[in-house]
């Protein structure tokens, strides 16, 4: 985090601009839950997941350690006993509960959790507009990143909540996925050599991007859009999820103990159709505008799987950044409001938003990476082990949150996130 | 079930009583959640529990599965679907959901049972208005006291939900243990020889009480009061926990598998001293009125091991049934209010109320047990395997729900219950 | 322990005749490797069996521990390190390797086991020499039934082992199954009443055994002869292993669980018959001879589940008992060869032999039971949770091993043993 | 496969020569079997370990399924169960046993795995005293190198087993661990840039040690000695086991899960020292050569968290083929017969043999790669997920067997193989 904003920035923004900013982004994840009830978000259905009001609340938690307890002397939380609670996995902060007690804060209530977040936010607020310190924006700068981040999980995390009930609750019609006709795929060539991947701009970065490096390619072509239903449909039915000779041997591991034969919140249906459940609702793959949608919520091994046999291969992140970097930071984001992939438009090569795009590259430090000192330090570099990273954002990733060096991370048998596949090939 | 209630007994229980009991016991389940929230209704926070709002559901579904849909001609589920929600584990009724699937019911809202318990309601009682017929009142008796069992586990169940939190939340104010002094154990003498167990009376017993059939015991005497906390103490203080010699040999491994040091919900505090968390919030155990109380929230394991230590046995339930026959049915039972179970006063022997007193019966079929046909003969029978006896209800238990006949049980390791121990040995 | 051996009838056996007896019970075990290898008696194929290696060390530390080191002042143990080696489960003895280590105990060598069984051999022999104590015969011949019963789980354990193979190897040419047609069956009617179980002879017997008491049974019969293998496939055929409302809950759960489609040893061949593998080989059950034998390695929960299929229930011990107690023991038993159970011929009524015989009774202690003092006390008692009995002796049960009062126990899961069915009625 | 021997070079490598390496190799596995019995290669004491009777069988198939079968057309096996027996991950041979089943081999007999052997052998030299053909010396030259690969793998999972047995088995006099004084550490600096790694000579190499190709590196050093015991127990002494912010989040997962508190095999002494248990005995930690030994068997874990409590880092695979490959190939390799590693001399930098050295790489497909079609494409491809590489050999491993490009892998908590730690830093 030490390089999270460069000094020169600073001026530029001042601090009225960024209380500004942070309100923006804290009322984006209320807006969020506008459609959930308190009991809503009190499910946590899959282990890696987390109820809603907790990332209310952690998120909430996060500016309160991290900003106030540290820059402001005279904070006096209303809560401390939050500072325990609330914590998920900093251990120089105290020992976190276990994970899967989240599903258990019925206290405090929804709305004890709305209080805190205003009584932070007020906090803040007021810091800001009394102090101008580096140090401190680039804190609040960190903690509307993070929040961003957790706006995604609480999207992903809900959706898993509400289709995992047999009643398979729609989330709400702010979601209006726009699938359109597909189109054939082409390739974008990259003639390789000497390249420099990692974040250099003077703006926000994760401590991950850093540093920027240099990495040499062999000549490569990336695929101008992103795998569609239609075509992992037809993996499928050449016996996809029934040939281990297709898949890693960690990826059959992992199909025969889920008994996986399709892609998560597909369905089969009675008439024998396949169909997708959405945050929107469900839809057949019948249709040609669902069958063009690109497919998403696959594991990394799945996206392995499709790419051996078609007879191509996943991009390494360096290739992903190299061919990125020059494309424009737009596409189907947040802002959206589709809350789902669609399909790719002439000219739309799908870089960013849609799905996150699994690369073939682990999940490990750039030269020269080194984490910060203290909690703020364990954000990122303790979990550089038996992941996979994923590039682009998605669907549910704010604009303003990702930018062509940004590198998610997730275990390889991942499915509950917006993740698919783009195909890559030597030349 | 065929036996659950004999047929001269039902003229003189017209259906204008019925419908007035039945409603109380309908709203005696309303009452105990007065001071729930909806998201407390919506915590599982162990495997073998439920949500409140779950159980609010389940026993509503109860009726209109077993009541409404076989009895009235004319009913129309107003939510078909609930059919399959709410079913807890009769198979005959199509496959349940997975029990761990209960916490991620945020649909249907806590508004929405209420309402569906409300539609219910309404058409029993307009069902019973029209009808006098015999299998009718039995089923609804069935479902009543059904629901009286969820009453209980539904206290439970949300006294682990909030003491699992860690802000140890309290239940209510309802909740007001009166702890006594303790008074010095005695024994009650019993001659053996041949006696009559199961029930044999003119009102409702569940089928696993029967058939009343004769059992020959020798000479014995049991405790004339449950063990104290004080007591329980000292077992823990001699080593209990550390001594396999005193324990079955699978209990010996549940202890090492769970770090078993003392009963459910009692904790150490900072100075060295016990305390026990209640509904009603936590004691602690240097006070002379904890210590007198008797020790709950006890596995069979422990009570064995208890009683071993002590140089004696836990009863048989036929024992403990010989005994028991004769004493009044009343002692601290749901209707005190205590939640908690409170010390022995001179002259009270405390086999009702308190708590579930283990035996070392294993929970079997009586000779001439026969379950009934179709899925209410799910109800008992299936679960006769790895499971031990206990009775006398408990602090949890409505008055009108116990007697002495009455067979509970649990798997040896279950501690989430008001469960104690009553000595036992022969002469 | 106490009770093993009533003191009136030790003048009658002479130090000389128990050294004879002991030597050939130890013989009998050599006898039973004769056909293996030092490689298959390290074979330990499933966590709650033993290698052969282990039960020839085991055996002899039995005698070690607690008759050369409780009797013999002068003795020395050549190996000091099998005391705690060869431990199975005494506590009061010390920490037990864990149970799957036996697997890895490639030293001692299997020579050096046999010399270490004939250097405690030539001790006990010695000893007894010398000695006529009569506490110090009672452990010998404890010693003798221990051995005894790890002689039929020896063949047990070492029939999975060579079964669990792919290459499906034979025990040896010992095994001659002899199979008959089948008879069809009738009943063995008693009348109930006050009867008594429980040993009360003069000769060995278990702790579990006693005290004898009086039990109250109902009017009852009898299946005069077991359930065949014919009798058990028509139960399969009518979706025995698909109708949950045949079974208890937990035995649903362990079907789905394991996957069981068939008792244990039985396989599909690919024309689509049945075959069922023994000691002496695959036998088809398109045969009548092998149709009419006895069906075995099933669970409790299997025996259970067959006989709610076939209107019937499984037997109570004091049931067994009071019928058995009449019968001569005699049979299938370990002497035949047979090593499988074979059908039952005219008068033949299988009490003792060919299976054990799974009862409705849990495991639990009897009126008046106490375990002996010190590490002897933890050979029985410390098992009663969880097991049920089960009654008669197998095809690898020594005929002077078993008698009517006989209560052998395994969890109802257990399927490695010669497990069978005999049903049971009300008159 | 396709690139493992160079045409050009098979000119030079008579089938005469050949044949004599062929057997050569084949001779060292039964060589270091000679202290071993036939119940010693019985035992597998780890999931991912096996018997050594295991890997004398399924060295000898692989050369009879993928020379035999596939080269000459009269061969004959004198088993065909074999070919499934001893399958290990080949999906397209057929589908392997479990692996834990392989304990469970007591058949065939040792004595028939060695006939096995020698049928196979006799069966290859013939085919190439009449057969001169590129493809099968590539073939036959890939059999050679999984076979040094099993000798490894069989000492230390013989290693595992004997120690695993309480009493403490010594492998053999063979092992002479020489112990020296330590050094203190150096740096081995590198300027950085653009490098190659990667095979491009006329021998033999493994599929994934290609396609050779550029890395770009930022100027580097590393050690030019390994960490020894010494500097490992400092890393204890201050807590290394006991504070998480030293770890990766999955590392101190493992920690707490294993409750590791020092590497494999160490074990603290009634006296309070450590000692260290080897093939060749137990090893007192007071004395100096001990401690100046490297140390082994930890995970990569355990080596990642030791790197950073000392300021460092550990290298990439990069980094560390950039330096070594201009080192000699020798060191403490099997030839040395040590069997463990040894202190490092003065000018010794330890860069072959000793231990494996865990990289900071992930073990993924170099550009370029394509695992070969067939069965020959499962040995090395289908394992690139999860695990990490580790470089340079150990004191386990044939001085033919190993090259600066050579990469191992195993997953981060392995530690069960000689594995140790070299550090890295940025200049």
């Amino acid at each position: 985090m030490s390089t999270a904003i460069q000094k020169q920035s600073l001026p530029d923004m001042g601090s009225a601009n960024l209380a500004m900013e942070y309100e923006a982004v804290r009322q984006q994840t209320v807006a969020l839950c506008s459609q959930l009830t308190a009991e809503d978000m009190m499910v946590q259905s899959l282990p890696e997941g987390s109820p809603t009001k907790w990332h209310l609340a952690h998120t909430t938690w996060f500016f309160e350690t991290f900003v106030l307890r540290e820059f402001s002397g005279s904070y006096h939380p209303v809560h401390p006993e939050f500072r325990a609670l609330f914590n998920s996995y900093y251990n120089s902060v105290g020992v976190p509960p276990a994970k899967n007690l989240r599903a258990n804060f019925s206290r405090p209530l929804l709305t004890e959790v709305f209080s805190y977040r205003e009584q932070v936010d007020s906090a803040i607020v007021n810091l800001l507009a009394k102090n101008r310190n580096t140090a401190l924006a680039e804190r609040i700068i960190l903690g509307m990143h993070h929040e961003q981040q957790h706006q995604e999980l609480l999207l992903t995390d809900i959706k898993h909540a509400l289709l995992t009930n047999p009643l398979r609750v729609v989330y709400g019609a702010g979601s209006k996925a726009k699938f359109a006709a597909s189109r054939s795929l082409d390739w974008l060539a990259h003639p390789g050599g000497l390249i420099e991947i990692g974040y250099a701009g003077d703006g926000f970065c994760y401590d991950n991007e850093q540093s920027r490096h240099s990495e040499f390619l062999l000549p490569f072509q990336l695929a101008d859009r992103l795998v569609t239903c239609r075509e992992y449909l037809e993996f499928m039915q050449e016996g996809g999820y029934q040939r281990p000779e297709l898949w890693l041997s960690a990826g059959w591991d992992a199909v025969c103990k889920h008994g996986w034969q399709a892609p998560l919140y597909w369905e089969m249906k009675a008439s024998g159709e396949w169909a997708v459940a959405t945050l929107g609702g469900i839809f057949s793959l019948a249709e040609p505008e669902t069958l063009a949608a690109p497919v998403t919520h696959i594991s990394y091994f799945e996206a392995e799987a499709y790419a051996r046999w078609a007879g191509k291969r996943l991009p390494t992140e360096a290739e992903w950044e190299a061919v990125a970097a020059s494309q424009p930071v737009q596409g189907n984001l947040l802002e959206t409001g589709n809350l789902h992939p669609i399909a790719s438009a002439h000219g739309n090569f799908q870089f960013f938003g849609d799905v996150w795009e699994w690369t073939n590259s682990a999940y490990l430090p750039y030269p020269g990476y080194r984490p910060a000192p203290g909690a703020i330090g364990e954000y990122n570099g303790k979990f550089m082990s038996g992941q996979m990273v994923l590039r682009g954002g998605s669907c549910a990733t704010s604009s303003s949150h990702i930018r062509a060096t940004y590198r998610n991370f997730f275990p390889p048998e991942t499915r509950w996130q917006f993740s698919g596949i783009r195909l890559a090939d030597f030349i």
